[in-house]
Order: C-alpha cells, then structure tokens, then sequence
C-alpha cells in the first residue's frame, strides 16, 4: 500500500462520512442518498455532463473492450440495443483454468486490508461510476431497452445506492467483532484468572460469482457485487449476453480503482459468453466458486439453488405481482397510480403488478360505486391517456428487451376479453425500437381455465384483470399465489380498517413486501435503497432480499484466534 | 397479555439488564455470563441445591414425563444411564398431522410481541432453567455420560449463555429496522416531497426443528432452539434417542414460561420418537418445517443440507481436529494443557484433538530439544498421570456414551504402535458405567496406510501422534485435512513468528478456528459463548458458527408495509 495512489487515508478522507451517513440511514431508514437523480447535477466535479456521457459512450461502440484480464484466449460480443442499432463491442473471452487462480492471487491482501479500507475502495470504485452515470445511462439504455431517463436513474444513482447500501451492510457486518486483538479474562475465584489474547478476522468464502440480468444489469448486479467485494470475495461477473457494456465499464472502473489502491485488479473480472456457450452453469458448479448472485428466471434460479451446492446462493427470481382492489377514497389517484406502474418500461420490472383482483360486485369508491367493468375500463382509459402522447409513451416504455416478450405480448391477447389493447408506438429517433404499450386482459377468477393464465408468470407489458367473488376471496388468491408462485410486490387499495389488517395478516404471513394505497407519485414497483427491502427472500421470488443482514452475513466467516496471553 | 401472570413490563424489570449485558458482551467479546459455574452458587433466590435438585431428577425416574402436547397418541421412551441405570421415563409420542399445526396456531400472537418481548420471554425460559441447573446436570449426566461437574457446567450455565447468546444476536439482528412506523420524505425539488408511512416486522419462517445429539444435548440443542424461538418462530425438539430427558425438561420449562406470559405453548413441543421410527428424516423434508438446526454425524448432516430444500439447514457435523506441534517455550505446560484436551469427556466433545502433528526430527522447547519419541512418550507420561488416580480419572473422563465409542477405542490399538494404552477405570459409584482412559497412537505421515486411519474422524478417546517430514509438511497435512475433513478447532504450539504466521494463513484460509500456545487453564476443545466462536461455518465440520450474524439473520424475514402518508 505504500506506493499506491490511493492510501487509506485519502480514501477515508473522501469517503468514510458518506460511509457513515449510509451506516445510519440503514438504521432510520429515512430517505437519503449520495448520488444525484437529476442528469443536470453533473458535469463538474470531473463529473461527466450530458454530452461528455454520450461522446464517452460512442467513443466505446465498434472497439474491443479491453480489460488487460489474465487468461484471455479470445474476443466475443455481439449486443444488439433493443433500440436497433448493434453495438459492436467486444469483449474479453476468458480462460477459466487461468482466469479463477489468478483472482484468487490478491485475495490475502484484500483480507489483510480489513473491513473499513474495504469498503472505502468500494465507495471510490461507486464514486467513479458515479460520475460516468450519463456514460452508464446509454450503456444501461441500449442494453436493457429502457428509455433515457430511466435507464440514467435506475441504471444510475439507484443502482449505486443499491451498491452502498450492500457496502453499508458488510461493513457494519463486519465490524460486529473488535479489530486487532481484545482480552478476554475470566475470573477464577481466588486463583489467578483465565487470561486469553483474541483476535477475529473476517475472511471471504472465494471467488463470487454475479450472474447479470438483461432489464437492469447494474441496478441488479451491483448489490451482490459489493457485498462479495466488500466482505473479502474476489468477484467474476458474468453479464447477460445482451447486457455486458454496462457492466464491462464496471469491472473497468473496480479493476482501475484496485490498482491504484495497491491491490490486485484480477478481485474483479469479467467473463462473456460466446454465443451459446452456456458458461453460467459451467462457472456455477466450479468449486473455486464460493457465492452467487444472480437475477433471472425461475427455472435457472431453482437450477442453481439445487446444484451450485458448494456456494452460497442469492436469487431473484420471477413472482407472480398482484394488487388487491377493495375501495379507496381516491378513485382518480389510484388510477392514475397503477395506470403508471404497468407502463413504466412496459412492464418489464420483476415488481411489474399483474394481477389486479377486482370485485366482480364492483367496489367503494370516493366517486360512488363503481362496477368490475367500471374500473377496469377507468383503468384502461388511465393508461390509455397516460401513454396516448407518442413523446411521452416513448419516454415511460422505453422498449421491448427482446422477442420473447413482444411474443408474450401478442400472445396476451388471446387469453381474455381484451380491455386495453396494446399499440404500437414509433420512435422517431430509433425506428427499429419495438415499443408497445401494456395489454390489459379480463379474467374470471372463478374459470379454471383462466387460472392457467394468471397463475404464472407474464413477464412484460401484460395485466389482467381478474374478477373474484369478493375481497376475502382476493385475499385468499393473493395468499396461495404468493405462497405457490411468490411475489416481489402486493398492492393493496382499501378504506376499510378490518381489510387492512386482512391484507397484512396475508403479506406478513407469506412474507411478500405490501404497499397500500398508494395515489400519489411513489409506485409498488419502486424501491428505495437503504430504506425499502426489494423482495422478501421469505416467498418463492426470491430467497433473498435487498438489503439485509442475510444478505451479506453469509459472504464470509470470521476466523478466531487466541493466544495464550 | 392483559391476563398474563408475566406482563412483558415484569419481564423487562426482570432480565432486560441481563440481555443489554449480552448485546454489549457480543461486541467487545470480554468475558461474561450471569448463570453461576460453581454448584455452591445455587440453592437461594428459589433455585434448586445440591441436594433439591438430586431430589428433582430422582422424582422424574421412572415416570411419565407428561407435556400436554396436542395430538399425543402414545408413549414411548428407554434411555438407559451410561453409567448403567435405565432412566425409565416414558415420554409422549407425537401425531404430527395434529401436533404441527397446533404449533403454528400461536404464531401471529409471537410475532406481533415483538422482537423484545420474545427476547425477554427467553430468558425468562433460560434464568428458570438455570435455577434448576442442578437438576440439569444429572439429566445430562445420565445421558451423555459426562461426569457430573462437566454436566453440571456445560450441560448447565455454559450451555445457558450460548442461549441467551443467541437471543443477544437475534434481537440485535431484529432491530436493526425501527419499530413502529417511521416516515419517509423525499425531496421533489420546488414540487412537495414524497411522503410515505413505513412500518417493519419481522417474521418467523414457520416451524423450527431442532435434531438433539447424544454427547450435548442441551449445549448443541440451545442455540438453535432460542434463536428460532426469539426470532418468531415455534420450535420442535427432536432429541437423540438416548438423550431426551434434558430436552424435555427444556421444552416443559418453555410451555410453562410461555404460557404464563400469554403465549400458545404449543410453540415450543417435544417429538420423540419410538425405537427405529427415524422420525428425523420424516420431519426434515415436511413442508410446515422451515428451520432445522442439527448436530451429529456427517452423514445425516450432509443428508439433511441435500434434501431438507424447503428449510434453512444449521449443521455442526463432525471433522477431523488437529493440532501442529513445532516448538514451545513451556513444554510441561504444552503437554499439561494437551493431556487435559484428551482426557476430558474421555475424547468425545467435537472439539477435541485427533491428529498431532509432531516433526519426525523433532522439536525444540525450553527443555532442549525433544525428538518425536521423546515427545510422545512425554505426551502418554502427562496422560498417564492426569489419570492416575482413578477418583480424578472417574471425574474427567465420565463414561463412554455408547457401544460405538467402545468399539472404535478398541479398533485403534490395531492402527499402529500404541503410545499409551486405553485402561478400564473402575466408577465405585457405577459399576456398570464403561469409562476408559484414552489411547495414543503412533503413525508415520508419510505411509499411505496410515493415512486411512488419521484422514478420518475417529471419534472418542483415539488420538494419533502422527509424524510429518517437518513443520512446513505438517501444515499442508493440516491444510488438506481442514479443507477436505473440516475441523472445529485447530492447535498449535511453536515459538517462532514466522511459523505462528504461517499456521494462522492456513487458518485464515481455510475458515478454522486456532488456538495458539494454550499452556493454561484454558483448553482447544474449549469455547466460550459471547466471546468465542464455535465452529466458523467455513469447512466441512460445519455449515454456521455459535454464534454469528448468519446463524440468526435468515431465521426470519422482515416484511415492510408502506403507505401514502
């Protein structure tokens, strides 16, 4: 560490209040975070502005992305922005038998560091990503498929968040044992007492493996990425093959802050698939690897909970979305909030609502009653108004993330009686874009064969509508549907106290995070860093949740030992 | 709780200066506990004496050990004494289709407490326990074996403090969230804030099963029993065949408790099973068990982490203890204190040490240099003479816990040459009791033959004198035999720095816990709870630590409700 650049204490001088700030907030829980939202908050400081993000993110486009890896035996890439255009990167191809020893080269040193220098790198590597989030915000765009704004904030300061907030954790998980060695006497009535010197040592499993997501590489990656980092673990990310740029520029940046910090870049590296070549199930089974992230399927999350045995495995998984419509006393508000929260990026969030359970007598409401077909035609019109601006539709729906999802779309239809059909939307900057506004579909809750449909998984721009007998009927599919599909989020809309409680008793009984009544400008499918938990790990999305104490506690043991004294 | 003899207030008057002890004492890991080691200590503040607490035990022999349990269908029972006697107690036989869902009835009332008030109800359990700990202590004894003062001590305060160690992590890891609900607000800019109402609750998983071992009944079974317990969850103790009596005591105290604070006792309950049911295995894989905490053999822990998928699976397995002889500057010391680590509990904790690690060259000490032989037959000489007399050998080694434990001690006469031979002690006392003192054998490292022997866990009174080329060899033996065997302790005596560096990299490395130069009082197979780590969840001997924070943070979730403010 001597000849570094950066030394423990310039890092402690940068960041240990931000460090400190974030330690507090996971406790109050308050709102609170470092990264601005606003893309005009940027641009000083070293901090790239708009156009510097957009030159910096072209300049990368048609090169080869390199990373100076150990063990390279080839170029791969091949990113199509679900916008049109081809990226034209490519990336480092990695040989495994080369690559994994070399990341556990630096792995003493990392540990010899200890946990506050740990997490002060971990905030400067943040810190630089920070001030590329416009550079990101196109990365994360033309990837993912989200629309500018979005892309810059979720992609951007939340994603980020999301990373502090995992670094928060670690090191206050960490830091539970005293540093450097503690006495230990016990008496022994008259005869001298017991005397030991002790010593505990946080030490990481091994490599962790973050296995990356097409909708939200950063915003899902970085949380397991930091907490393996900053517990110890040399990190390997294995990116979705449609989405590697935005995390290629992080690895970049971690690689970058490593050595200039006076440790081995290879703690953080990159490893890209070849078209086909499958390598998340080849790396997950390897026993140097010690820990998983990762964000995706059900299928493929089951697989690895079931055979990556020799690592501790963290999965998001799919769930089954659902909102209980009851009565509320704010029709307009609720409407115009889930009318939102379907459209934002068409759908493609794993928080997406999907199922909205409606009385089939109708509901209370502060404009009168309003009948099944009332509300879902009122809902169908929120959407309708919400997305009927070409400019504005773009700007909330980003576009489809790939053909399966435009497949489950068209398909959609055909299900039920169509409420809201979905249109097509050109935008004008990216004529290829696929872009398409939500379906709504009516359901009756008491057909067997509707079932089929609303009982799984929709991922994309798909609700439906689903008439139940009653609202203690609601509550009871929302219960087996959490239970035997699990849930990210459950929305309720209620006036009555007794089917409040109702609500809870379900969600705390099933472990499923609720949001209740939301009206106004926070919607189901949004959480915030350091304070909301995105999925519970207690229902079959996920079997983890961001952030908690499970969520890094297990990344790494703490070794004991005690002298004589 | 209006009509609940124990109020929680009388509850917080009671112990909550004993758990904020706890919470500190888990921090700074300074020597502490509130339940009494020394027998004379009891007898006052209506805890049991000497003689009260004889009298207690020798009241439940032969009897029927009545729980009240819902769905009890018979009785069964037949642990005989290793120190001879049949116990004679028959205890309930539990219908699990009723018993199961009896114990999630009180579940909701559980969790709404609050995380305190579960807190204080366990220790409120544990301080009763404690003031019968002469009681305990003969319950342990008769069925682990284990001389009195050790049942009395680890069976009683010493496996009370890793309890309420548990409950100190639990209810730390619980409030990390703030009670209640807390407000959110954040900025818009010149538009108002977002404002939203947040509320946090943890909550248990579902039924919690603990898998009782014969040797420790109570030390093992307690801090996986009250960490589920204070996390919200009900609990069901499944002792060991041969070790029921102080698991059952437990479980009464626990209903008693429960119920008089106002609580469904039925959160807490007995299975035990009928010869050869094999009703671990059963209960493993039901759905309603969520939680299972397990020590014992590597083969059914290993069984349980494949196929017991719908739970959190805790496992102490078994490992192969080593300890790394290179040098020492107090060699009467180091072979008082090795001696000591052999004899007591005639080798059966999982702590104790199998392989000794000594230099076919030989070692320096403060007594010049002592050559392999030298060493050894020194070794055997400490033995021979802790053990001398027969009265002190009686109160060291207890009895042997089991015919398995014979035939092995047996068996390892024929591994090698034998250093120090086995002898039968006579136990005035109990003549049928089969206490022997252990033996130490020779082997060569480098044989392949002798690998067989010493590459394994050969539990109880068998330790190998294992020769190695040199203290370098014996520390990749000591590498290979952690990474691929697990350990629960590792030893070492040497006087050099750089070999201390070295022993404790390979610690370091391999998740073990190491104790250095231990010349004194304090023993390798020894941990104390608030300040010691049993085990470190890192190799194969077993999957979590007593105890840290993953042992308690995935015991429960915490579900968030959020609304418009």
């Amino acid at each position: 560490m001597a000849t570094a650049q950066l030394t423990t204490d310039r890092l402690a001088e940068k960041h240990r209040s931000t460090l400190d700030q974030a330690l507090s907030t996971i406790r109050t829980r308050a709102y609170w975070s470092p990264y601005p939202e606003h893309p005009k908050a940027y641009g000083t400081d070293g901090s790239l502005d708009a156009a510097a993000g957009l030159a910096a993110h072209q300049s990368a486009l048609n090169t080869r992305f390199d990373l100076d890896q150990p063990g390279t035996d080839g170029w791969t890439g091949g990113e199509t922005s679900p916008y049109g255009p081809s990226l034209g990167i490519e990336y480092p191809h990695a040989d495994l038998d080369v690559l994994l020893p070399a990341m556990r080269a630096g792995m003493g040193a990392w540990r010899d560091a200890g946990a506050e220098t740990r997490a002060l790198v971990c905030l400067e590597i943040l810190a630089r990503i920070s001030a590329r989030t416009h550079e990101f915000a196109h990365a994360v765009m033309h990837t993912s498929g989200q629309a500018f704004m979005m892309a810059f904030q979720a992609g951007g300061p939340h994603a980020q968040d999301r990373g502090l907030e995992a670094v928060a954790y670690a090191y206050e998980e960490q830091t539970r044992t005293p540093a450097g060695r503690a006495g230990w006497s016990k008496p022994q009535g008259k005869r001298d007492p017991l005397e030991l010197s002790k010593e505990f040592t946080p030490v990481g499993r091994g490599i962790a493996l973050v296995i990356g997501c097409n909708t939200f590489p950063t915003w899902n990656g970085y949380p397991g990425l930091f907490a393996s980092l900053a517990t110890g673990n040399p990190v390997l990310v294995k990116p979705h093959p449609r989405a590697v740029l935005p995390l290629a520029l992080t690895v970049k940046v971690a690689r970058e802050v490593l050595a200039e910090a006076g440790f081995d870049p290879n703690l953080v590296a990159l490893a890209v698939e070849r078209p086909g070549e499958g390598i998340a199930k080849t790396l997950a089974v390897r026993p140097e690897i010690r820990i998983i992230d990762y964000t995706g399927s059900t299928a493929f999350g089951d697989w690895l909970e079931d055979n990556a045995r020799q690592a501790q495995v963290y999965t998001e998984k799919a769930g089954v979305n659902t909102v209980v419509v009851d009565s509320t006393d704010d029709y307009k508000g609720m409407l115009a909030n889930l009318a939102f929260s379907l459209s934002l990026y068409s759908g493609q969030m794993c928080t997406t609502p999907q199922n909205l359970l409606i009385p089939r007598d109708g509901i209370t409401t502060d404009q009168g009653p309003k009948s099944y077909d009332e509300v879902v035609a009122d809902l169908a019109a929120a959407v309708g108004g919400l997305l009927g601006d070409d400019a504005r539709a773009n700007g909330l729906l980003g576009a489809l993330v790939n053909p399966d999802v435009k497949a489950r779309l068209e398909a959609a239809a055909g299900l039920g009686e169509v409420a809201l059909a979905s249109r097509e939307v050109v935008n004008p900057e990216y004529p290829d874009a696929v872009v398409r506004t939500p379906v709504i579909v009516k359901l009756d809750g008491s057909k067997p064969d509707a079932q089929a449909a609303y009982f799984s998984e929709c991922f994309g721009p798909v609700s439906f509508a689903v008439s139940v007998d009653s609202t203690a009927d609601a509550l009871e599919l929302l219960r087996r549907t959490v239970r035997e599909k699990g849930a990210m989020t459950v929305g309720a809309y209620t006036t009555s106290a007794d089917t409040e409680r109702a609500v809870e008793e379900v969600c705390l009984e099933e472990s499923a995070q609720l949001s209740l009544n939301l009206t106004g400008g926070v919607y189901v499918n949004q959480t915030a860093a350091f304070s909301d938990f995105h999925g519970s790990g207690g229902n079959p999305a996920a079997n983890a949740a961001l952030c908690d104490g499970a969520f890094v506690s297990n990344r790494f043991r703490v070794v004991e030992v005690r002298r004589q004294a």
